[in-house]
Order: structure tokens, then C-alpha cells, then sequence
């Protein structure tokens, strides 16, 4: 009963992003009357919804005064840069409703987002409205600044001086890299339309003179030439001949010795444990017309395939792991 | 991330229930191949769909197999007494969706599911349709047959001679109790349409001779008399109004030494910890025009206020726990 109804705490979180509680209570801390108003709220559920939030661990409640939990302060007030609602604010917008459509998309395979009513596929959809792509770009940020951070530390960075981030959105991985590695020079590539979004996080960033975007599309262009070629929740979203062809394009692109880093939500050998990739799979079927996320094992099939000498798997954090191919 | 991204694990069990994966394997375990074909499942995401079951721990696998886990072969097989999915089955069809406007919900305080366009109110919209109301019905079902057990067993029934259960749906609480205790007469109450459906759950059942139903309107009726008079998940779909006056006319209804029993997923009363009954007070929002779900303090309160002499509070099972008053 408690995974089938799972839906009405999600969204019940997620309507609290959307609703701005957590920005609010990090401005300061406030009674129930004073916050109803503050953010718009009817009588009717405020007070459900805050105490739902108090139960679930992310406010605090004393003598009636609510404020954020030390977590939902840091991570959830969009005005600071440690903000990962992103992911979470296009979950509540786009996601929760058009996984309203699973039942079909298992029966059907067929996309049940913005594409399924005849339109462009997903990136073309995503990528042509300047709105719903910062949004998207956003929520990539979300989903992947913790591997972002730790890819940045654990990785031998000390054995090569260039990398380029291939879909690289606002530019997380560059800065997180490029300000933990001195001795660093990283290009971002992306879609030309993504170049001002790049802009604009990186120049908040440290390192900007060591960061470069450059334009392009990795169907019809060459990927820009580095040591290091990363892809971050990339491949997941091809099916298996795009995402062959991605890995073929990355290995005619590396010097000998250079590394292809692939990371996303690893679903384990033996498909028993990371739920998460399993489900992120499931929305690669409710978003794309062939993407499908996959484990280690195929991903270091496909590295050796394509002609890579050497591959490992890494855990990086939470559902994250890392795929190392050395050509 | 888990949290707001945990309606993804809720939608795909559901969708699982809906596609009667349980209700087949129950039948035989079977690879991925043919239960593909017997649950009319595209290829594409039929095996991160039981995957992620075995992630979850309601499916194994072993050499490729699949089989229930006891405890789903024993709760979500349709074909067994024991099936709870029933309000899993409404979650899919009606609440997944209207959640969806969980948001417009706080900022209004309107109800957000049929009752949203100008229809009729939530139950004579769901008892106007015969397949929609039995649905909702065995939702009833499912939300309460552990409470249900557990009020048969616990309370003091050596002490009463009849009982009447108020807004009874299928009678799951009636069976239940007459079951369990020999010496009682119980009588079903709630709209006339639902005798047919009543009579049928109550067949099946062992003591039918002590069991009866009345059709009436809590309303606009007065209630069937009996030495002890149970409501369960009904208070709360109404305003402080509407619980007052059903309060009364249970208080006026008993004998002297009589006892009524309120059951819900009561609140606890510092609204720090039932989650599960937090969040159902939101689907209140949801599905009705004043409802809201309260702590056990607060009914005892309402108790008294009708003329109760002593009232308490016992847990019963998960979230739910029973008020009972003696008049």
C-alpha cells in the first residue's frame, strides 16, 4: 500500500517545490498564517501540506513556527547555487503527468510526452522552446551534480590536460572538473541554442578562462578533440545502434591512451538492485523513441566492440556509476 | 531525489497491478518471453517492467524465471479472497491522474477529480456508475480489511449483542466481525444501490445469516439501531459540520452504555508522524468539498462535545487507528 500510494508523497513534494516553501522558509522562519499567505495558499490544505512536509523530514516545527531542515535548505532554495530542484521542477511539469501513461507505453512502446501527439521528437520539442529548455538544462544539473562533483575528484585527471563534455547542458561537468583541476582546459559541446544557458553558468563559475562551449550536433558533426571525452545520461536516451555509433564516434576521436568516460544510472549485472535505473529506463520508454538504460556489463561490451583496450566500472554516487574506456 | 522522483516506483507498480503481472504469475511462474505474450506487453519495456518488480521485492527471478513473492501471490492475485488491489486499481484509474492538480488544489482548496467540471459531488458521481462504483466499493475494501480483522478481534464484543456498520460498502467490516464472533448480529448501512453489491461480498462469506442489510441516506435517515455503531473512513470525507452532526446522530442513536467506533488513518496528535494519514487528509482535498482527515484528540474532543461519557484511542494496524466513545 505504501509503494502504490508512493504517488501522493511524491507529489506532494513536488507541489512544495513548485509552490516555492523551501525559498520561502530560507528567507526566514514562519508561523502557518503568515506562510499561507506568503505563498498564496488556501486555508483549506496549507497546514496539511506543511506537516506532511514536517513528517517526511524535510521542515522543522517548533511551537508552531516552521523552517527548513539543514538539507532542504541547502539543496532546495532556488536562490542558492547548491539548488538541485531542477530535476524535481521538470518531474512536477512535464514527468508526472505523461507517466500517467506507462500502462500504454508497455503495451504500445511508444512515448507518452510531448512527442506522442504527433509533434518533433523530444530534443527538437525540448530545444525549440527557450522556456522548456532551461528548464530541461536544469533539470540535467539536478540530476547530476553529485556524480558531477565526485567524477571531478576521483578520476586521474593528473594524466591528461583537455577534455570536452559531450551534451554537456548548462556545463556542470566543466566547472565542477575545471575548478577542482588547475592545470585543466575543457570544452562543453553541445546544440548551438544551448551556448547563451553555457554561458550564463559558466561565467558564475571560477575557471571560465579554462572553459569553452562549442556548437554542434554529435549525429552530423565531429566531436571536438580532447583526451578525455565524457557523456553524461547521454547514451541512455538512443537506442542501441545510436548509441554504437556515439561510442565508434568517440574512439575515432581519442589520441591512443586517451579515456572515454560514459556515467549514468548503471542498472547492476544482475538487475536486482538499482531501482532507479531500472525506472529511469522506464522513462527513456515514456520519453524517447528508442533509449533504454543499460548495465556496466552491456556498456563495457559495447566500449570493447568498438575497439577500446581497456574499460572499467566505477561507483560514483547514489545510483550514479562511471564506465572507463582507455583506447 | 528519491522522494520526488518516488512517483516513477508507485506508477510502475501500479501499471503492474492494472497489467495483472500478479494475477499471472499466480497462475504459473514463467520467463520473460512468453509472460510477455500473456500480459500483451511490447518488447521494449517489458523487462526493466519486471526487473524493477524484483528490484522492489514483489517479484524473484531465478534463471530467468518469474514468480510472486508470497506476499504479493497472497495480496494482489485477483483470483484470491485475500486480493487488497483494489484501492490500488482506483489509484491507477482515478487518483494518479487528479493529483496531478494537487497544486491548484492548495492554491483554491477545490476538489480537483470528476467533480471538477461542474459534475455532481464525488459520490453521486461514483454511484451513478455501476462499474465505477463497484470499483470504488472494493477500494473501501482493500484501504480497511486489515483494520477491519483487527477491530473484529480487539474490541470488547462479549459485552454487545448487534452492531451496525454505517456507510458500509461491500460489508468487508460486517463479515469480518460476525466472523469473528458468533453471538453478534451486524447490520450493513449505506445507499440502497449498494445492497446488490453487498449481498454478493456477503455470500461468500460464512455467518450471512447474521448479517443484513439496510439501505438509507446518513443524511436524511435516521440509523438503524444497535449496541455499538462503527464508521470507518467516513468522517473524514466530510466538513467539522457534517462530522458534528453524524457524531450526534450516532450519540442519539445508541443505548445508554453503547459504543460507537470511529476508525480512520487517524492523524497523531502532535501531526508529526502519520504520514500515511497527512497525506490522506491532501486526498480529501483531492476528492471532496470540505473533507480533512484529524487526530485522535480531535474526535475525542467532538466525542465529548456530543455527550459521550468516556472516550479512547487504540491502534489498530499500519496507519489506522480506532476512537472509540461510550455513551
Amino acid at each position: 500500500m505504501q509503494l502504490g500510494m508512493g504517488f501522493w508523497a511524491s507529489k506532494t513534494f513536488l507541489s512544495a517545490i513548485e509552490l516555492e516553501v523551501f525559498t520561502e522558509l530560507a528567507k526566514h522562519p514562519e508561523d502557518i498564517d503568515a506562510l499561507r499567505v506568503r505563498l498564496g495558499l488556501n486555508e483549506r490544505g496549507a497546514r496539511d501540506l506543511v506537516d506532511t512536509l514536517v513528517a517526511l523530514g524535510m521542515l522543522e516545527r517548533e511551537d508552531g513556527v516552521y523552517r527548513n531542515t539543514p538539507n532542504a535548505d541547502f539543496f532546495l532554495d532556488k536562490e542558492k547555487p547548491s539548488y538541485i530542484g531542477g530535476m524535481l521542477e521538470m518531474a512536477n511539469h512535464r514527468l508526472y503527468g505523461f507517466w500517467g501513461g506507462l500502462t500504454e507505453a508497455l503495451r504500445t512502446g511508444l512515448p507518452q510526452n510531448e512527442t506522442r501527439h504527433g509533434q518533433d521528437p523530444l530534443f527538437e520539442t525540448l530545444y525549440a522552446d527557450p522556456a522548456r529548455l532551461k528548464e530541461f538544462l536544469a533539470a540535467m544539473t539536478g540530476v547530476s551534480h553529485g556524480a558531477n562533483m565526485q567524477i571531478a575528484r576521483a578520476f586521474p585527471w593528473g594524466d591528461y590536460s583537455t577534455f570536452v563534455d559531450v551534451g554537456t547542458a548548462q556545463g556542470d561537468l566543466v566547472v565542477q572538473i575545471a575548478e577542482a583541476n588547475d592545470h585543466l582546459r575543457g570544452v562543453g559541446f553541445d546544440l548551438p541554442v544551448v551556448e547563451p544557458i553555457f554561458e550564463e553558468y559558466a561565467a558564475r563559475s571560477g575557471p571560465s578562462d579554462r572553459i569553452n562551449f562549442r556548437g554542434g550536433d554529435f549525429f552530423s558533426d565531429p566531436l571536438p578533440p580532447a583526451d578525455v571525452i565524457l557523456m553524461g545520461h547521454v547514451l541512455h536516451d538512443w537506442n542501441l545502434d545510436d548509441k554504437r555509433m556515439l561510442i565508434h564516434k568517440a574512439h575515432d576521436t581519442l589520441p591512443d591512451g586517451g579515456a572515454f568516460v560514459v556515467y549514468e544510472a548503471l542498472i547492476d549485472d544482475e538487475r536486482r538492485e538499482n531501482v532507479f535505473g531500472l525506472l529511469m529506463s522506464l522513462n527513456m520508454l515514456i520519453e524517447t523513441d528508442g533509449g533504454f538504460d543499460y548495465s556496466g556489463a552491456d556498456c563495457q561490451g559495447w566500449l570493447t566492440d568498438a575497439g577500446f583496450s581497456s574499460t572499467r566500472v566505477e561507483h560514483l554516487v547514489g545510483p550514479d556509476s562511471m564506465v572507463v574506456g582507455i583506447k
